[in-house]
């Protein structure tokens, strides 16, 4: 008789639950034991900020299965509160310390997904019993607790502006709590363009939220009524209470001390379908290192990624053919009160320095203009020299999660400017546009990539001031009392065609570099001008962008 | 002196001013004149049935363009109310009939935009003044006219359930008008696949609306206080006002009258770059012909495409490379109350009898269960037999379109079954879902076509349970008093693999066809069952899918 397979996951959340569970589908009779330290397996933990901010009512909504349910459905044997110590990989053997003791499991194949967890930096104070976490049940639980026993318009400081840092934010502005959210970086949500991330700080400070960007806390003591808070600033804050949520590191100092190959950071290093470097033990989640369509390599925490790389460590595990993994985009979202901040594939971070790029942004609305409760989105796309898309971020209302998921697919299939201006996308009024955002950010691609029509950046400003001509071509009323740049020639468009010479004038012999409001009346001036002969470069993203920009440099000086 | 080019449009609304618009961007010095045969440019039709329902409440948001605005920003000569009689093409002259008088005008280049045209049927009385269109501002401006004299309370009935009936009976019904509509195929928006209309027909009944299927307008007559219209099942309605919205065709006479190439059905042949038989004469928009991504030929009336071939029109005019029509999808969307109903690509329909092909149904909330507010889209995809993806549907609430749109951009990569699982989508609780919608088509897409698990449809339901045992593996609470298909044997999925000899007994032989509430458990008991050596098959979407299948198997009856 055959021997039965013997499958052991150590870990019982995203990745080892959706490989356990693909796991047994594909074996039904395989003998499959998770093992979770926590008392929880399978839980939401996505979920977390919001059941803090009441909108999941009902706590049980995040516990998405029990041991008891996962032995009925899917023949899983879960044991949590079970801590795997060591790995023996020449006798295929763990040990694992659980509610009954240690003892040793051995196993044919075994899946690490052992998650990630926070990054507690040397700050004196951090450890304190006022500083909470919120990544697991019973972090939120106690945090939730402590939230209760201060009561609505305590002050609470949230350290890091990541994900869960701005979730929870929203979360307690919601409940009616006084925040301060500090964060290291200049700007929230570091992986965002910093032009865009502009339109989160707006948002959170006219929620009320205190924000206090590139200042780090430093220390952290505990008073009679909550907690002192001295910032890198020299401020010292006195919130009630502290949520920490400095980022994450992966948890991988079991496959360290079972000498598998983990990178200089202390991720898990595996193969395209989730192998490490010993042949019967996969990895997958938040632990282990992916390869990024730009070619970095990184561990990234994200919950789809982690439970599309444990069905695929099970597939392998159970000699399945299975997808590779392809170069990761990173596609992310974050709601923050009423915007929603979206990203796929590359910044210009991580472009800057390393390869050529043109940076195209687009400013439109969800929907038909026309139709109401139109909002703008604010779109950019990073662009190879040859065209083809290399990352997008979106921020603005409902509808910025459509265009970059629209986008991740586009750059997954290598689609250049071109593509994306013949993407056949949903439309009527009340839900899209004839011309969507997604082809606009083509079509202005293609227009600057294809069409010699070059463009400058809010980051050249500070230079452009001093060596070119600026030309506005608003109409009078976006200008008048409204933003307006210093010693700029403001020519609306519809007069620019009889005051040509008017430009040269004033440009004598410099450059002319144009702006509009949105950045699509300054191409159609560029267009004008080029006829003309006068050299001329157009502001992608128009007065809208620029302002944006403006207020980043205005705070890094 | 170089001579400036001279280029004729057709057509202001979407094609045609798309096209002037760009050979203004193309060529600052071109002489560009626009004849419209009606007296607005560049109208919003898109709008008119929101304007109707006062949802867009400024009549001056339709009209986003005028002669003088068109004049001023991009230096065309629009003329309205002026109708091009004649195409000389040998001299390259067409002939005008404008406010003042018949002329000609010589090109250079000649792009044609007319449109498309209200289909007539001749059924007597449909030309009466009892009975409105909804194609034109004029038209609008008509029927609501009437819709005031009548006041709300009226009744009125609706000729066509296509895109523009379903919008405007919403419309009707928000403003307090009762409505019936009236449609000669079995269901709304025929385009969408039968069980998917169910959703519709039941939104719109849910809002009082009197839907009347597979029958037609026989004749209609003027009573004193409206009408008197036969249907063709003899019922006899006496609506105050009528609403005709049965279709559209090519307008194409002059295009006809001028030789050009046409196709059977009356579209103007083009090349992928917008030419007609004539290579100085091009054509764009509703009126031309195009090839779809399943092979067909045929025009479509879709204003995103007719800007985009308005556009390519124009590049191909001015001698500027552009991007070649690809073959069409046709996506499109439309909302009927709180209803989306989304396509893309190509249906049962046309690929029923022309190619082998996998229908997969897959049910799921627009974002992550747990959080307030998940409601169901239901997503159908059709696979070829290498997994590739040709056509998608979706109906549901907010989030159809954006589904729609993924798979749109997935199609037109080339995507397959294994793609679409591992796409990386926009995910936080309030916006998506770790394992979206679309990924999920995607892995149960895997599962049929490459991993053996074949799946059962409605269609098939009557021959089903005629030869097959019929396995029902959802939970009591489930079943009790719902929906239950007779003679099924019932076995809750958790107690499945303690009765395998239950089922083998019941089945006596005959296959098992296997359902449940959505799809998932059922192609788990598949794996259960396949892993026992039972010969199975799932059904794609469960009872919820059997339901709708019903509901359409019951109405052909």
């Amino acid at each position: 008789m055959e021997m039965n397979m013997k499958l052991l996951v150590i870990g019982g959340v995203a990745a080892g639950m959706s490989a356990a569970a693909r796991a047994r589908r594909l074996d039904e009779h395989a003998e499959i034991v998770v093992f979770e330290a926590g008392p929880y397996v399978s839980f939401a933990n996505c979920g977390l900020p919001y059941h803090v901010g009441d909108e999941i009512t009902d706590r049980s909504e995040l516990l998405l299965h029990t041991p008891a349910s996962l032995k009925s459905r899917a023949n899983l044997d879960v044991r949590v509160n079970s801590t795997v110590t060591s790995i023996n990989r020449t006798e295929k053997t763990v040990t694992v310390t659980g509610p009954e003791g240690e003892y040793s499991e051995s196993y044919d194949k075994l899946i690490l997904a052992p998650g990630a967890e926070a990054i507690m930096p040397p700050v004196p104070g951090l450890d304190l019993p006022v500083v909470h976490g919120l990544r697991t049940i019973d972090q939120m639980d106690g945090f939730l607790a402590a939230l209760a026993e201060k009561g609505a318009g305590a002050h609470v400081a949230v350290l890091g502006a990541g994900f869960i840092g701005l979730e929870a934010v929203e979360a307690l502005v919601h409940k009616g709590y006084q925040v301060t959210l500090v964060e290291a970086a200049p700007q929230v949500m570091p992986i965002l363009e910093p032009d865009l991330a502009v339109v989160l700080h707006r948002e959170l400070r006219s929620h009320g939220v205190d924000l206090r960007l590139g200042v780090r806390a430093e220390e952290i003591s505990e008073t009679s009524n909550g907690a002192k808070l001295r910032l890198s600033d020299g401020t010292v804050l006195e919130p009630q209470l502290i949520l920490a949520s400095l980022g994450v590191r992966p948890r991988s100092e079991l496959a360290a001390a079972a000498g598998l190959q983990l990178s200089k950071r202390g991720a898990i290093i595996v193969d395209e379908n989730q192998v490490t470097s010993d042949p019967d033990i996969l990895a997958a989640g938040d632990a282990v290192q992916v390869r990024f369509n730009d070619g970095r390599e990184a561990p990234i925490f994200l919950a789809g990624l982690a439970n599309r790389q444990g069905r695929r460590a099970a597939d392998q595990a159970c000699g399945h053919a299975t997808v590779s993994q392809k170069p990761v985009l990173g596609t992310a979202v974050v709601r923050v009160f009423n915007v929603v901040a979206a990203v796929t594939g590359a910044s210009s971070r991580v472009l800057e320095g390393v390869t050529e790029y043109t940076t195209v942004r687009v400013h439109g609305s969800q929907h038909a203009g026309y139709y109401p409760g139109a909002k703008q989105i604010h779109l950019t796309g990073f662009f190879a020299p040859d065209g083809r898309l290399l990352g997008a971020q979106a921020v603005g209302p409902d509808g910025a999660d459509k265009r970059i998921d629209v986008l991740a697919t586009a750059i997954r299939a290598g689609m250049g400017a071109d593509d994306l201006a013949e993407l056949e996308l949903c439309y009527s009024p009340p839900i899209g546009s004839a011309k969507d955002l997604v082809n606009m950010l083509g079509f202005t691609a293609g227009n600057i990539i294809f069409d010699n029509c070059p463009t400058w950046d809010w980051r050249d400003l500070p230079e452009i001031v001093e060596t070119d001509l600026v030309l506005d071509v608003r109409n009078l009323p976006e200008v008048e009392g409204k933003f307006k740049l210093p010693q700029s020639l403001l020519i609306p468009l519809p007069q620019l065609r009889d005051r040509i010479e008017e430009v040269r004038e004033a440009a004598a012999g410099r450059r002319v570099s144009i702006h509009c409001q949105s950045g699509l009346r300054s191409y159609l001036a560029q267009r004008i001008l080029q006829a003309h002969g006068v050299e001329c470069q157009n502001f992608s993203g128009g007065a809208i962008s620029l302002q944006f920009g403006l207020e980043v440099l205005e705070s890094q000086k």
